[in-house]
């Protein structure tokens, strides 16, 4: 309790950001009341605006800047091949293989895995807008790079027998050792796979 | 780097939050954009309405809901004994003393400490209120709650005078070790004036 209700409210809003607690919550509330407060209310202003029009692209379902417009990579046919589709489960997943600098196909984000239970069906996931992008005939590979988790291996069979009736050669990224991992410090489960899929040593 | 600008905005601006880095903003607005949307905007028109009206209470230079109002302590003629000054040197300062449960006087609120280097002298800690609410002979005691610094030193000195002038009692809080801490690992300053101010023991 502090001596402005209205303080109140804003430490208690706070909150709703993942990883900040009451402690957190005051101590950016003051720091923005103390010192930041055009910063402040230039945040209210950019998140406002972003929460109402960041939407989904409609051709991939990443976020875009706003609604029916495509996003960014989507947007750019020159160094994009749109033969190679990449199906991941959330846009982090797209950023963070966008940051590793090597893949120049498309993506496909699904905003989470089948889950029956949750409600989550094929249309949830738009896995009927992804079956008509693979019946136009463009794309010859789809790659599965979902999470490696029993709903995700569920999602996998489900979109690969999809793909595979358009006649799409299904691949799905490699597991095993992290680059900089050390055996001694990889779970069972990952050194299985790495040990069942190794190749030859060159 | 994501598929959106708006997107990226919001990250950077995310960032001007102590504590918040590029991982932690990054969390933060995938999971407003994803199944926060509606609390976000709830939390963007709390964070613009907060830093457009919260202001500084007339008495007691606290933060308060309003220009020109009273905040809540100042405001309570009931239970606040208004013959008990304490003087601190942040908004926080008050919550931590109001939450120890055992000071029933009012507070005044300096948001700083004298730093004639920074620009910082008796008219931007408001001392010119504060002389003029001692000048009115209401006020029997100062409780002097400053941060334990050399800036902090000269600063209770400055107002130590000037409630002397008005003939107030000045006191200050006492230093020493904090309950629940041990004596190893008290720092050395805390503990040589402890020793000093030790009491007699019942």
């Amino acid at each position: 309790m502090s001596s402005s209700k209205r303080l109140d409210d804003l430490i208690a809003a706070l909150q709703i950001m993942p990883g900040i607690g009451p402690v957190s919550a005051a101590r950016i509330a003051y720091a923005l009341l103390d010192y930041k407060r055009p910063e402040g209310l230039k945040l209210s202003e950019i998140l406002k605006s972003a929460l109402n029009e960041i939407a989904l692209c409609p051709e991939c379902r990443n976020y875009t800047d706003q609604e029916g417009q495509r996003c960014a990579i989507c947007e750019d046919f020159h160094r994009r091949d749109r033969g190679v589709l990449c199906v991941v489960e959330t846009p982090q997943d797209v950023d963070a293989i966008e940051n590793s600098g090597i893949f120049f196909g498309t993506y496909y984000v699904l905003h989470g895995h089948l889950s029956p239970l949750d409600g989550v069906g094929p249309s949830e996931l738009g896995l009927d807008i992804l079956a008509s992008r693979l019946s136009q005939g463009k794309v010859h590979e789809l790659i599965l790079a979902l999470s490696q988790s029993v709903e995700g291996d569920a999602t996998a069979q489900y979109i690969a027998a999809i793909a595979r009736k358009h006649g799409v050669k299904v691949t799905t990224v490699a597991t095993g050792v992290p680059v900089g991992g050390d055996i001694r410090s990889t779970d069972g489960s990952t050194l299985a796979l790495s040990i069942e899929n190794r190749r030859e040593f060159r």
